[in-house]
């Protein structure tokens, strides 16, 4: 890694908490400066623009919650299991992220009606995560795991409206009840709803 | 309404759909000039601050989306029955809100780790929502309808947290098939795990 490099890493590691947690337009060139301990030019070195650092940081904040979301699922043979895995680190997992809360559920609120590229960063973000989870779904009913009637999308995008939900629920209400309440739910619905109990022969 | 009352309301009328799509930080006071055609003065002379239009605006936009959805859910005598009368108004009766989202969503993600007047707000339209959808089921189970098992604000938290957030993905789709799976799931919960089979004599 040249120098600009790593300086550009640590710009995008110390704006990445002020993004997440005071938006985009929140988030003034002077926090970004207090930050950094660089001045406009340092920063500007390195970034085409805020929404260029922005995206970068939402990029850096996104993969350290979606890595923690997904550690240690593959540890599992059975697909149910991992689904409820992936639910317990979401419910679990939740210091050493980047401070602010899930970057997904904040940047897909505050860009929904104006900046299109931090959308695009979010609908990405969102589509990957539903598409893992589905891929785990469809090799859960090939191997006669799960229950053929389920829609592998549908399911994944159900688990993660209901965590996203929660987790908003509980960021207003400053307790973490509501999250234990939605891993509850969802246990017991993949339990019942979701896991094939018929063996195969 | 005095002449004064009558212009206060406009300004609010006017304000909360820049509020709820761009967010507070987001709203300048040229945006509030241009919405409402006044002066800096003009909007001034009717609120103390930013901060006080913007928790007047976020009244006003709550007030019209919690009104759609409990609109008509007391024609039902059944308890059950309300709780899907309501899960299908936030999901089927979405024009005719104040452009921008569930306000509820928005303020709560942009003043979860800023404004406190806002999250204020944000955090008491959550518990009138979830006091009224408990009163609901706790007369449910009072009358038999209600499996006596169910914990009424666990539930209540539980259908607000699933339908916000198949919100928030379908608005990053820009599609609604998450809000109508959503009601699925939660229907067909409501019909297997909550309703109470058993005939009281």
């Amino acid at each position: 890694m040249t120098k600009g490099q790593q300086t550009r890493r640590e710009i995008i590691e110390k704006a990445a908490p002020l993004f997440n947690q005071k938006g985009y337009e929140g988030t003034s060139l002077s926090d970004l400066m207090g930050a950094t301990g660089l001045q406009k030019g340092g920063i500007y070195r390195h970034f085409d623009s805020k929404e260029e650092l922005a995206a970068a940081a939402f990029d850096y904040s996104w993969l350290k919650a979606a890595n923690r979301r997904l550690d240690g699922i593959d540890d599992s043979a059975n697909s149910v299991d991992r689904l409820k895995k992936m639910i317990g680190n979401f419910v679990e997992l939740r210091s050493d992220l980047v401070p602010g809360g899930c970057p997904l559920m904040n940047t897909a609120i505050e860009s929904d009606d104006g900046n299109p590229i931090l959308r695009a960063r979010a609908r990405k973000a969102l589509q990957s995560w539903t598409s893992r989870l589905s891929t785990i779904i469809r090799r859960g009913i090939a191997h006669g795991q799960i229950n053929s009637a389920i829609h592998p999308q549908k399911l994944a995008q159900l688990i993660i409206a209901t965590l996203e939900g929660a987790l908003l629920i509980s960021r207003l209400q400053k307790g973490r009840q509501p999250l234990h309440d939605a891993r509850k739910h969802l246990d017991e619905y993949l339990e019942h709803n979701v896991r094939c109990k018929a063996r195969r022969n």
